[in-house]
């Protein structure tokens, strides 16, 4: 109240640059950033002990953003706390220096304690703490400097000015701010009394000094750290409270504050109020929490990575829903698909198929302008995968058709049927899994393939393409959209925006049950390193054997390995090792096989058994677990089939596995014994394929070992449940005591009707 | 060569105390510990700039175990590395302190730099480093103390007790002694040419004055920290290198060292001969990474807890293998076991069946020495599920039977069958997952029951059980490696030691394939999230739902609500919340309900809407989605069917759902659009479970929503691969110019006979 008729305090004039960004991935420009730490984050310790390892990471973080070139300042809470433990230190250490010297025990922590003054620790504290984030800051050579601030000194017009004019000069030269209040000489602040006008902000709390400094500084982003995660739409812990990861002024009434709050003077409501007002200054603000150890490392330059981290403050509501409302629309209409007859999904994939050659002109369009942005940047081979072309478009039609088809036998499918007891009878029937996410790099005809499979297997999609593909993935989905809408399930499939961080997708827990990287090693391995708690479906690694046995026959062996190898070596179910039977060393086959590699220019590399053999060898590999992924193999010599098997164990990543050789004992051997995905006999690696296995298609190989392995068509994308209908049975009617007995009788059920 | 002959060094005299620890585990016990910090973990930076966050996390846990009375010295390199950057900065600043100051740009980084003498950087290092240490350690009211050392202080036998008492006195005084050699006056060192006699060791390096000074203080733990992982078998990196958990004295021969060393003077060899040195001396070693940012928080209480992290050096080999080994002898023996027949299988299940009953006494006899030692410690309820008597084991023996018969059919079905073209044929047949870890509490039943089951499904199996059954435990895995000793695969099935700690067996993950713990929730919910990238088959949450609809039978009703609550309260697929269609308020099937609750003691606590229902409501639940597991539930009131399915979307946990009406098609509806993995109609909900599901066991019960789902039996423990026949077909000849087409023809498969 006190402080409410200063106009320096309005609005207005803090509104002077009024440049805040509108997105989180924009946050990578904020040049000028302030971070305030709240004192939970400076003293309050986590499992470990104390809070000194999240404050060097801070430390750390922000020393490193002052290397490049940003101007960072810190205001800082945490003297009173740090001044409670060293004042009560000196006091016992003064009242009792030799016993505490010579005990040999703890006994400092049994001491009863002194009442400290507040203001007496703030003075004790705010040295040690400066020495602290001084000695800090040192190992990094970034130099800072103490500010202490009163209220009073924004009242007065050229105390402010003398300050403002301070804190340009540090950053000016390169001098990290840290900023705190004057504890020892103002009264202790009193809860929230002045916070009732949103115009209007006092300097009481740190998080309205925060505020006030960030926009008084020109700050591009205020980072205010505390031990909440951020803004929820409920009080935290309640059945539906939700963070929110943005959150825009114009939603203030949708908040319900908590009664109590855990995070000092003013708590989330106080917070908030500082947020806003640092919004309407100009200033970004992230609110997030400092203190959790998973997040310890990063915090801060996740937020200046644009990563979804807290709640970030927009004044630029987006136009569409974000990604969790859509998650939330795709399960919804996923639900209705699930429950719509089989052939009414086949006529949705149809009129999708229909759709693809209908405005072919369209999309065509849509691809050129995707091309055409792309020719500089990409890769010839690269360039080839993003474009689309009429005869494309006809051939994925024709396989959507295919899918159709398939479609009329997936949902719902009786596997099992059991009576379990007189009138109780059990079905296990085949269901969707629920939400899929879809990752896909440039290829843009996959978008309408993965829909199809979605639709038929009655799942609901969230599809996110790469952003070369943009134009061309936003007439596409425009279509699946249009051939949803036939039956009301517009909304089953959605297009995430490109700038959605795969990373933050891979978060979405309890929203997404599957997801499918379609796309490098590289794309699998990173969302299945993000991935904490989603199934990921794929393989990150292909590496694939031929083994030719002594008893082989030379022209299947040569077909073999060429087509395993030279048909599309960057394909995950090409060769990447041949291993030849040691007998067949000096045998015109092998030489044959030699010639061939040679005429198809493929560079061998030697394993070390094979090395061995040879006079002069070519270069020996470094890893006998190489993908190459090019026109180069590695040739191992092994003494046996059995050998061969083992060495494929060892070094191989289950994917698919050939043997070549005439004798059928033998190869029956190798395709029992091996435990990879796919085990093939006189057969091409290159079969490994979900078109070439007769699924229609499939969203990917996999080499996990449960649930879907192998090529995954519309099988893999669905999952079981048990529904058992009885007349008011109990387990107590089964009892010793009870009138019944489990029967346990399987029942026929329809299989598949393979006509 | 210049120390050899100093007597001071040879190992008699320093193996006074000779009291190394055998077991990681007995690391608990270490009071005087030395940790030293290799100049990688001081000042190499990470991902996220310098070394300080680590630093400082280092200093929290020393100043942590400090303060739980262990005495604790550091030995830290890293004073040469901060001189330089101290040095470097000072010069430049001297050099142009005001075009630094005015630029407003970094451009000290881009000036050259001079070149720093190593003695010189050491000397002005050292006091920053000791600077840092002391405001880090203040932080923590611990006290630290500085001491350099050189050789020389080690010939002199004054010096030496000098220092000796020196220390004494510190740790008395609870004071943290930070030791490093006093390179401002030693010549620098030369690499490695006196650690060629294992009984002698200079102190060159920081390692071999860490061993040394750990032996002479007579510390129970050395933990010598740098930026390896720890010791590896080869030099890591190759294909096979293997982190070594545990090293013996005697396996030195065992060890490959690279040429090249990452780790400064003397590299892991001279690493390790400085362990085996401070070993033979009595002291415990852990060789392990300081550096990787994710052990960073916890690398050196971890090891103090006994965990898994880094190479432990040991005199005492344990009799049996490791747990490692125990994994591969597992699945090699399993894939023996997946190629027997059948029958052999079956046999061993049977065999298995004998045993329970023939050697009844000797189980029971075991039972009964783990139940007069738990019989203090345990609840009356968890001594129940530890004991067996003679007709538990009898009815266990029935039920393997069951499960023997169930086998016959299961490794190496057929489920799909495709002409792919002429003469080339693909099969899909189910194959074991590989190497399953099961992880149980206090029931010793559960150990025959699942090992039948992976026998059944040709499965690897590692057992870890509780403690408190570890007698019983052992005789039972006897029996189980008795049968299958009868086809020669003994090894299939592996007891893991009491002493492994589960966290460490949830991160073998190339070695095992799935995980399924049977316990409690919260059990489920630790492995679950110690469990990085192997597959967790279960449930944390059995948030069942009885919907009772307004056209229920009041008989049917009563009993499935009854039978659903309180049959076994404590059990996941009990009821915990009970929704009811509003029009039944006020009716007499309502106050049935409720009588009856009351009757059979039943707490009932109200959903909001209920609540507002009622003039005087029980309390009020706190959250709807609370797993109650006791005589306990929720009762809310919903307008529809549908609305009882959004309900159960929204707060249940997907496991087991029940509808009670007498409409068909209200509860055809409701079956259909409830994505839960069992759904009931006019069933109690404790029906789902393996054995009354007509599955003959179960290993759990599955909400997760790929792979296995509800209750998961032997189908659950299966996959699949893929075995394609050919002729030498390759996917050429399938191409525009190819001779070749797809038939994709579907051919019959047998299907399970069900008589």
């Amino acid at each position: 109240i006190w402080l409410c008729n200063v106009p320096f305090f309005t609005v207005p004039l803090a509104r002077a640059h009024g440049k805040s960004f509108a997105h989180r991935s924009d946050l990578r420009q904020a040049k000028r950033i302030l971070v305030k730490l709240g004192s939970a984050v400076v003293t309050r310790g986590d499992e470990c002990g104390l809070a000194l390892g999240r404050l060097a990471s801070i430390v750390e973080q922000v020393a490193m953003l002052q290397n490049q070139g940003r101007e960072m300042m810190i205001v800082t809470s945490g003297a009173v706390a740090f001044g409670k433990q060293r004042l009560r230190h000196e006091i016992l250490l003064s009242q009792s220096v030799r016993q505490a010297l010579h005990s040999g025990q703890n006994q400092l922590k049994d001491m009863s304690l002194p009442v400290l003054e507040a203001r007496a620790c703030a003075a004790a504290g705010q040295s040690g703490l400066m020495a602290l984030y001084e000695a800090m800051f040192t190992q990094y050579s970034t130099c800072t400097a103490q500010i202490l601030v009163t209220n009073l000194d924004f009242h007065d017009d050229q105390k402010r000015r003398n300050l403002n004019s301070t804190l340009h000069e540090l950053l000016r030269m390169n001098i990290v701010p840290i900023i705190n209040t004057n504890d020892a000489v103002v009264p202790p602040p009193e809860p929230n009394s002045d916070l009732q006008g949103v115009n209007v902000i006092s300097i009481k709390d740190n998080d309205s000094l925060a505020a006030r400094l960030a926009v008084e500084m020109r700050a591009d982003l205020l980072i205010a750290l505390s031990d909440v995660e951020g803004l929820y739409d409920s009080p935290p812990g309640s059945d539906d409270a939700k963070l929110l990861d943005t959150f825009y002024p114009g939603d203030q009434h949708s908040i319900t504050y908590g009664t109590k709050s855990r995070v000092g003077i003013g708590g989330m409501e106080a917070k908030v109020k500082a947020a806003l007002w640092a919004l309407q200054g100009g200033t970004s603000v992230v609110i997030a929490n400092g203190t959790h150890p998973k997040v310890t490392g990063h915090v801060i330059t996740d937020i200046v990575e644009g990563k979804k981290v807290g709640t970030f403050f927009s004044e630029v509501k987006p136009a569409g829903p974000t990604v969790e409302q859509q998650t939330e629309m795709a399960r919804s209409a996923g639900r209705t698909l699930a429950s719509l007859e089989p052939e009414q999904r086949s006529e949705i994939i149809c009129a999708l198929a229909d759709l693809l050659t209908e405005r072919k002109d369209e999309i065509l369009s849509a691809n050129k302008k995707d091309m055409e942005h792309a020719v500089s940047r990409l890769s010839p081979a690269m360039l080839k995968r993003l474009s689309l072309s009429s005869s494309k478009l006809n051939s994925l039609s024709i396989g959507l058709r295919q899918i159709a088809v398939s479609s009329q036998d997936s949902v719902g499918r009786v596997l099992r049927r059991t009576r379990v007891a007189n009138n109780l009878e059990l079905e296990q029937i085949t269901v969707p899994i629920g939400v899929l996410l879809v990752i896909f790099e440039s290829r843009p005809d996959c978008l309408p393939q993965v829909s199809a499979l979605a639709i038929a297997s009655g799942n609901a999609l969230l599809l996110k393409g790469g952003k070369e593909a943009a134009n061309t993935n936003r007439i596409l989905h425009e279509l699946a959209q249009e051939a949803l809408s036939i039956h009301g399930v517009k909304d089953a499939i959605q297009l995430v925006s490109t700038r959605e961080e795969v990373e933050d997708l891979c978060r979405l827990e309890k929203m997404i049950d599957l997801i499918i990287p379609r796309g490098s090693s590289q794309l699998v391995r990173d969302i299945q390193r993000a991935a904490k708690g989603i199934p990921v479906l794929g393989h990150s690694e292909g590496i694939c054997h031929v083994y030719v046995d002594h008893e082989a026959s030379v022209d299947k062996a040569i077909k073999i390995i060429r087509d395993s190898k030279c048909d599309y070596p960057a394909a995950c179910n090409a060769m990447e090792t041949l291993l030849v039977h040691r007998e067949l060393l000096r045998t015109p086959l092998f030489d044959q096989i030699i010639d061939m590699l040679r005429t198809e220019h493929v560079k061998i590399h030697a394993g070390p058994k094979f090395a061995s053999y040879l006079t002069f060898s070519p270069s020996e590999v470094k890893s006998l677990r190489t993908e190459y992924g090019d026109l180069e193999c590695c040739i191992e010599v092994v003494d046996s089939m059995t050998e061969a098997v083992d060495h494929i164990h060892k070094y191989g990543s289950s994917h698919t596995d050939v043997i070549v050789t005439e004798n059928e004992d033998t190869a029956e051997q190798f395709l029992q014994q091996l435990d990879s995905a796919c085990v093939f006999w006189n057969a091409s690696s290159r079969f490994a394929d979900g078109y070439r296995f007769g699924l229609g298609a499939e969203v990917g190989i996999s080499t996990a070992r449960i649930h879907a392995r192998g090529p995954v068509g519309l099988d893999g994308l669905l999952t079981t449940k048990w529904v058992l209908r009885g007349e008011g049975h109990t387990a107590a009617d089964f009892s010793e005591q009870g009138s019944m007995t489990y029967l346990h009788e399987n029942l026929p059920v329809m299989t598949r009707n393979f006509a």
